[in-house]
Order: structure tokens, then sequence, then C-alpha cells
């Protein structure tokens, strides 16, 4: 069902990736030697308004302003005035002074592309409002589809007299920030983004777009469609970035310990080696390497825990693609929007697993993590559950690639690996903070009443999923993908 | 915000229940000796058509086929033609032959008040046909408010022409006719039900409901609204009924494991006392006499545990009601009952909390079980959420008390204290299995999260929460509600 992608630029050039079953896409690879075509792919923008300082505000105005350094293109910050984040982005130098630091309408007001980074719970409240203020014939930036989501939950649609946009990074602020300033001694350092051109009513919506991702840093950008988009994402997040890779960590964790493992045994078997090694072989070598890399005894070990986990995952999974789909999660983000001042949501890693964790991190230095066979099994099979789904709904292959193994295993897991899943999960976006505790839970019932179950009870489990797992096309799509790969790693210290 | 309740009945006598705040609401009190009335409250009636045979078919078919016998009116079942139920139904009496089973949709034709007992997702389904198939000036009825919910989501509405009432016993189907067994020498024991009379054409429908309800062995029934009662019904087994005990017996097993508890200890502290004393003291007495009943040195744990849990379980509650309110739940299991051909429900009693638990039933034989008074903390706790957030939504008294305290103690936890989880879950509608299944994960993850770690880190806790406890309202409600409490336990074996 997946489709090949193409679009045109007048000012960057195209590469073509070759995919199985006869597809390919363009795409467009990134670089501080394409600084220089700034001014020519934002020809017509004087001003980009940057509205909300989140978890990308922060990471895409910095990158902006020093892309743009020396073009004539000013990057401002809009704020409402009452913001708790004016410090933020005074510290971060956008000053009232200087005129990069506003109040938010004024900022969406005056600016030619104005990109919306604040909530999607905020979005959804305050759309009327800045569709209003925003000038006609401007360009309105998205970094995630939900505003489209929640429009069709609504029955509404994008004012006819903007270009509308989007640039999507594969991973979370701090990732894009950190990425590009290690950017600037290793070219092409940074976080892959998709975009998506929905409206375009002066003829340069795709310029401006590929613009945006390559002043962001972006390795490569792919295409796909704010519809796409705000599914893959919103379910990717729920699924192997965030919720699925906690849940699995608990369930992990809990039966590794109830076997006799040692707290911190369980722990380093579990979170350390998904985090660690398996993440890193994942990245550098693809997929399959995690199974071929295992001695022949721990083989059959992996294959027992893909084949009782990938049935219980892909349930789940189906879920959550089915809730995103029919706009119930988007209802949900909003509907917990307007709960959150009465119930602020808590932190996740006071409990018994990530206090452990915490102690095996601080002691971590110098021992190597062994790639547990088992956890390997589960984590894989949880990972190709997520690639099936997206495939089965017709999802671009880079997208699928970025959204089930390259922003994990490049973006959150090292982070997560260095400094414990609160962070990771509490850095993402409120609608994925929500979502991850939403369906760690999930996925960590299910698989342990259904998967463990089904080990322990010696079920007869069924074979063809390891024949389909070691042929599957994602393993092409991913080494033809990793032909971008930057050729450095995340600092997470 | 809770209401006052009456309603006009030409046929059957009303109580009045005197309510704290200065209200009150009428009710109908059951009883075999009112089975003669009947004939009266279905004047126009000649045949009840019941469709479907899932968990409540089979139980309120058998009952009004033996509370009418003698008179003419006929009870019917109506099935679809390749129901796997057929032999069920035919076991049960109901036969081709004798005209009392027929095809599903002929039977919707004939029948002067259609019961529509099959499943949520097939009444989202099949609706257009079947209000289509009825005949003009017949009665609807429901068992639940479901119905409405979806309409909503869908913009539609009942058709005008139809009388349109409910029934909802508060217990699943297997309690319903287990009582009305049971009533045959004990009068009065039965499952207590809401009624509510949504259209009315003929200017029967509350006696047709009323007489329903009696039929059905009601010991009492009490007025809602269809709307107030799919809220508060797809809300109550998402928590206390369902999904939260199943949640906090999970977690409170792990807990006292983790603090060095044999597993039949943790067992018997966690699930054996929520399903054994605990349910028979606040069925009995109510629900401040469990914690008036601990010994001295046990309120101080119980208060500990009930300080930590309330907020966690309240702002869990306070999303189920939402996610119910808005449309989404039911939206959701509409999603699910279109899944569950490829993904079916598995089993949630293969962990090793529940096989610990078919051991400890085993051998409980003349044991007798300590309320522990940190799980009967945790437990009360979530109850009591329950009751608030119900109430801050202005649902009816009655409807408060026997969605979060008399569904529990007296029909669900002792069936789930006699058979195990799995039973108690397996045995209600899809709707509750699949909330059950949702939700029971995300109060044991919050608890843990918030509620076990506040108390492990001695954070300050919220003391005007045992003062609110001591002083609510559900204590008086209870003791008026409880004057209509049948003088026989149900009997589970």
């Amino acid at each position: 069902m997946t489709r090949s992608q193409d679009f045109h630029s007048k000012v960057f050039k195209k590469d073509t990736l070759t995919l199985p079953k006869g597809q390919s896409e363009s795409v467009v690879r990134g670089g501080r030697d394409l600084f220089s075509l700034l001014p020519k792919a934002f020809e017509g923008v004087r001003q980009i308004g940057v509205i909300g300082w989140g978890s990308q505000g922060p990471a895409q105005a910095q990158n902006l302003r020093e892309s743009l350094e020396g073009t004539s293109i000013r990057v401002k910050i809009g704020l409402q005035q009452n913001s708790r984040s004016l410090d933020a982005a005074r510290a971060a130098g956008f000053r009232e002074e200087n005129g990069t630091l506003g109040d938010m309408f004024e900022v969406i007001r005056e600016s030619d592309l104005v990109l919306l980074l604040i909530s999607d719970a905020a979005q959804s409240q305050l759309y009327p409002q800045i569709f209003e203020a925003m000038k006609s014939g401007a360009t309105l930036g998205l970094s995630h589809g939900y505003l489209l989501g929640h429009l069709r939950n609504e029955g509404k649609s994008f004012p006819k007299h903007l270009n509308v946009i989007m640039v999507a990074p594969k991973g979370m602020g701090p990732s894009v920030r950190k990425l590009y300033v290690q950017g600037k001694t290793v070219n092409g350092a940074g976080i892959n983004a998709s975009f998506a051109v929905h409206q375009d009513v002066n003829g340069k919506a795709t310029d401006y777009a590929l613009g945006w991702s390559v002043a962001l840093g972006s390795p490569y950008t792919f295409q796909t469609t704010l519809e796409n988009e705000f599914k893959s994402d919103i379910f990717g997040e729920r699924g192997i970035l965030l919720g699925a890779v906690h849940g699995l960590i608990e369930g992990l964790y809990r039966r590794y310990v109830a076997q006799g493992a040692s707290r911190e045994e369980a722990f380093t078997r579990s979170a350390e080696a998904i985090t660690g090694p398996i993440s890193e072989i994942v990245s550098k070598r693809g997929i399959l390497a995690v199974y071929e890399g295992l001695p022949a005894s721990d083989k059959g070990v992996f294959e027992q825990a893909y084949k009782a986990t990938y049935p219980a995952a892909r349930e789940i999974l189906a879920e959550i693609y089915d809730e995103v789909s029919s706009g119930n999660e988007i209802r949900s983000v909003n509907l917990a929007g307007a709960r959150l001042a009465r119930y602020p949501m808590g932190r996740i890693d006071g409990t018994e697993t990530w206090k452990v964790g915490e102690r095996v991190r601080k002691e971590r230095a110098g021992k190597s993590v062994h790639v547990d066979p088992f956890t390997a099994g589960v984590y894989i099979a949880a990972m190709m559950a997520q690639i099936d789904e997206l495939d089965e709904h017709g999802h671009p292959y880079s997208e699928i690639a970025n959204e089930s193994v390259i922003e994990c295993t490049d973006s959150l897991n090292p982070y997560m690996h260095a400094r414990g899943v609160a962070y990771m999960v509490d850095n993402c976006s409120t609608t994925a903070r929500l979502g991850a505790r939403k369906w760690a839970p999930r996925f960590d019932y299910l698989i342990d009443q259904v998967a463990y179950v089904a080990l322990d009870e010696k079920q007869a489990l069924n074979d063809a999923l390891i024949t389909e797992f070691k042929t599957h096309v994602i393993h092409a799509v991913l080494a033809e993908v990793g032909k971008m790969r930057p050729s450095v790693d995340i600092a997470v210290t």
C-alpha cells in the first residue's frame, strides 16, 4: 500500500531513495553548505515568527536564527504576556529591546511565516484567533499535523488565503538543538524531518518548507501529508517511541526479578540493553543485525520472545492506530488539557524500576552491556509490529522508518540511556507525554497477560512470524535511508 | 448538584427515599407479591421480544417468562439465524416449535415490547434496521443508555413513533438470574435496577418500564435518564466495579510481595480482603464501618493509604468521566468491536497474581480473612473518589450508591471472591470487558507512580480528605437505601 513520493523545488537539489517493491521517494539532503540558499528559499519572507517556547520552540528558534545569520530575515519569538517562558527566551538572547521577542498575537500579525509551536491543546483552543490575526497570503508553519486532526473533529478547515506547510523533526526539541550545535563542527549532524505542503497560495510553499527544514539542520527531509504525519506521529509516540518502550521495560524488569534476578541485573537486562546496545546496533547496522549478532544459543530465546510478543504488541498498536485515526486520541488530549490545571501530570520515575535505574546508570562506567536475547526479542517484535501497522495503512517508507526506528534509536533512546525514562518522556510534547502515560501500562498488561503467559504455558507459537521478520522489506528501507545517516551520534551529556 | 427524582405510576405504589441536603427520590420496591400486577402494567403488550443472548439476555428472558407465567403475554427470543447462542436458548426452553424462539428481525417486527439486549457494538451497527423493523407505536426497551450515546455521536435520534424505555439492572446477567432464582424462596432477593422513560407515545411507558423491572425481580427500582445511565454505567465499570478493583489488586499484590510477603499472603491481603470482608462490611453496614471496625493501631495505616490514593484515583476517574461523557469511550468500543474478529479478547487470569489466587481460593475453607488496613484504605479511597466524581456531575444518589457501592459489594465482588477476577470481568458486557482491560492498568500505574511513591517518600498528605470521608453524605444515602436491601446474599456457587 505504501506509495511513492515526489515534489518540485526551485531551490534545492533532490535525491531519490530507491525503495522495495519498485517504489521511490524524493528527499532533500541537508547540510550547512546549503544555508546560503536560504534567502532564496524564503523569498518574500522578512520575518519568521516562532510562537511558543515548549519542546520544539527553543530548538527551532535558535537553529533558525543561527542558520539565517547575516541575512535580512528576522526570527522573532511570540509569547503570551504572562508566559512563564519569557525569561527562558530572553536568556537565549531573544529580547524585546532588539525586536526579537514580543506579544504572541502581535508577532502573528507581523510575520510572513508563522511557526506555530505552542502545545497541541493550545492550538485547538486558540486557532480561530490565530487564523484571524494572520496576514492574508502569509504562511502558517506547523511542526505537527495535529491541528488538521482537530479541525476535522470540529468540521472546520484552514483559511483559504494562507499557505499551510509543515516541517516535523523526528526527534524531541532538545535533540534538534543538540545535534544542530554538534553540526557546527560535523556537517550534517541533525534530526531528520518530514515536510508537507497542505495549501500553496503563492507557489512558494514547498521551498519555504524545505528552507525551514534545512535551516533546522535536518540531515534529510522527506515528504508526507499533514494527515499521514499526525497519524504516524501520535501513533508512534504512543507506540515504540515512548509508550511501548516504557511499558515493555516495566514488564521485562518485573519478569526478570520474579525469575530471581537481582534488581540491578533485571534493569540492566531490560532497560539498559534496549537503550544501549540494541539501539546502537539498530541505528548503525539495522534491525536484523541485532538477531544475527546473537550467539547461536541465544537465537532461539530471541525467536520465542519475538513470536510470543508480536501478536500482543500488534493488537495494542492496532487499537492505538484506530484511536488516533478516528480523532479519539486528539479529543482525549484536548480533554486532558482542560483537566491539567486541576490534575497536573505527576512524575513517572519515582517507582522501583526507575530508582534502580538511577543507581545502575551511576555505576555504569566502563561496564559493557550484553544484548539480552529475550529483551531483544520482545523489543524488536514491538518495533516490527509498529512497522507493519503503519505499512498496512499506507504510510511512506521514510515516515515508517523514521517514526518506528530512527527516532528512537538515534534520538530518544540515547537520552533515556543517559538520563532515564522521565527525562526522555517529559521533554516531548504534552501530547506525547499524555500518550506515553496512557499506553505504557496497556503494553505492560497485555504482553504480561498474553505473551508471557503463552511462553510460560508453552503454548504453540506462530513460526511464520520469524520468516516474515527475516525477509521484511524494512531491512532494505533502512539500508537505503541509512546512507543518509550523519556520521555523528547525538551527544547526550 | 444531585437532583431529586419523581415519576407517576398507575399501577405500582411508590416509596420515597429521604436523602441528604433536602432531597428525595421516588422508587418502587419489588417483590413476587407484585407479579399479579404485571398484566395491568403491560397493558397492550401481547409479546415481549428479547433480542440477544449474551450477559443480560438469558437472565432477563428467563426471569420474565417465569414472572409472566399464567398470563397471556408471550416472551420470545430473537436471534440471528447463524447465532452461536441458538442452542443455549433452546436448552433454556425457548423453542421454535412453540413460538418462543425465532429470527431476530421477525421477532422485532412482531413484538409490542422489544428488549434490545444485543451487544452495544451490535446496537451501534444494526440500529437503523431495527428501528425500521419495529411496529409503529411499539416500545423499544434498552438495558443501557449506550445507544443514546452512540446516536448522539452520529447526530441521530430515536424514531418519534416509538416508546423508548430502559431498565438497567445494576449487576451482571448471571447475578440477575441467580438472585431471581433465590427469590423463589426468599421474597425480594434480586438486583436493583434503574429505569428511564426517554419517549412516551402512549402514556404507558413508565408502567411498562416498572413492570419489566418488577418482573426481573429488582428489589427496588429507581429513576434516572438514558444519559445519566450510560455515563454512570460505562464510567462505573471502568472504575470501582471492574477496572479499578482489578488494577488496585495487581498493584497491592506487587507491593506486598516487594515488601517481603509470601505470594499467598500478598493475594490474601489484597484480593481476598477486598472481595471478602471489606465487601461484606460495606454491603451490610456501610463504608464507614470498614474504618470504624479497625483496631486503633490500624486506623492510621488506613488513613495514610486513603490520603495517598484518593487524589490519584480521582485523577483517573475524572479522565474516565470525560472520556465517557465526550462520546470517546463509546467510539472506542465501536472501533474495538470491528477489531475483535482479528484480535479476539485474550484471557486476563493467566498471570501470577491470579494463578496464586486460584491456589488461595482452593485452600481457603475455614480460614477467616483479616481486613488489611492498607488495602482497605486504598480500596475505599477509590470508591469514595468515584462517588465524588459522580456527585460532581449531578447523578441521582440512588444511581451513585448502586454504581459505586451496591453493584460491587452485592453482585460483582462476591463472584470474584468465589470464582476469580476473570469470571467476574468476562461475564459482563463486551463494553465492560473492554473497559476493564483498558483502565485497570491505568489505575495500577498511576497509583504506583503517585500514591505509593508519596507514601514511600513520606510526602505531606492532605488530612482534610479524612474529615471529608468521615462526614460524607454517602453514608446517610447508603443507610437509607440499605433499608431496601434484600435479606438474602447472592449464592455464587
